[in-house]
């Protein structure tokens, strides 16, 4: 978004007294050091809940609990740290993500589906994505829409697992995102107590945040 | 709480196929493990809500924002977490927790708060104890009641952070515990939506706890 924007570099976000002890440092730019540029649209695997949750039962019959993964990006605007969301249409907001494949390695999983996600199509440009930490966790017990932020009980094998993963940003990027979505920077605070709008994972992402101490590059 | 209860050993609450990539583990061992003794109460330090904002103003002034600890134990029960809550009459909880003092190193301080919460009076039996990983983080932006998740605006300075720290409990211990108060573990799950119960910081304990993977002992 275009508007005048004072320079800060290096500023510190967080009080000189702050505690910071054993929280984990993470840099955030400028929305402005970011490009977004349209590609493909890539096609839904499912065209209802009712037929992802079908899919589940019959993948899950096959190769056990699905793991899914929630990317996690902050960036900053007026120095105030923002988390990137995808909007489809007026109103539905989702983190960038997707699943990883039976057997394929977390760590390249969540690579690839960042590749997928924003590289462009021609496979240029690759970048080393720097994967963070572990912000939280969900767990579907059941081939239902119901999830947990812990494993409901020793007696029910979950699911699905829905791990959100914090990605450090390079200093600057193109993303390259489908046509019929938006890569839009919403403000921490617009989220709390949003889970109406949002959804009880994003709703929380503030609190999940909170533990990190961000640097303002 | 005394009752028919299956040993397990280093069983795990994870499935196989769990992604915990870039996960902190944490050792959690059953409540019959702890004893729980009762000791001196201790006073509080301001009678009121009112009294205590008062006093944050004046210590505001003279040595800037305080530095307030919530200290986060982690044990289980019939192979789920719990939370160890310290309640006060029928129907209040908090996490333990303190102060820091004015210039205070930040670890000690809450070694020093470990110690005066759960310590015998008389300073024996000291432990080392383990403190693993900052949880969360709440900002009190004014001299009110209102805490949030995030630092506001780079243009109000906070006035307190609440930090919530985990501690890595000890394969056995005896807590001494104010008469006036009892230690209680409360299982997650009693936690997720409670925020009239439990207000809008241990209610969403569970989501801050999903990214660490626990290891029943
Ligand atoms: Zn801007
Ligand atoms: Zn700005
Ligand atoms: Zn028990
Ligand atoms: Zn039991």
């Amino acid at each position: 978004m275009a508007h005048v924007h004072t320079q800060y570099t290096n500023a510190p976000y967080f009080p000189e007294s702050s505690m910071t002890y054993l929280s984990t440092k993470v840099d955030i730019f400028h929305t402005s050091n970011y490009n977004l540029t349209p590609k493909e649209i890539q096609k839904e695997r499912d065209a209802s809940v009712a037929e992802r949750l079908e899919r589940l039962k019959k993948e899950y019959a096959e190769y056990g609990m699905r793991r899914f993964v929630e990317i996690v990006m902050v960036v900053q605007e007026h120095r105030l740290p923002h988390l990137y969301l995808l909007q489809l249409g007026t109103n539905f907001f989702k983190l960038p993500g997707g699943e990883l494949n039976p057997g394929e390695d977390e760590l390249e999983g969540v690579r690839r589906l960042l590749t997928t996600n924003f590289a462009p199509d021609d496979g240029s440009a690759p970048i080393d994505w720097d994967i963070v930490d572990t912000v939280g966790n969900w767990w579907r017990p059941n081939f239902d829409s119901m999830q947990y932020p812990y494993i409901q009980s020793h007696m029910t094998q979950p699911k699905e697992q829905r791990k959100l993963v914090l990605v450090q940003l390079p200093s600057s990027y193109t993303f390259h995102v489908p046509r019929n979505q938006r890569l839009v920077p919403i403000p921490l605070f617009d989220l709390v107590d949003a889970q109406q709008q949002f959804g009880p994972i994003i709703s929380v992402m503030p609190q999940l945040l909170s533990r990190y101490t961000f640097v303002f590059r």
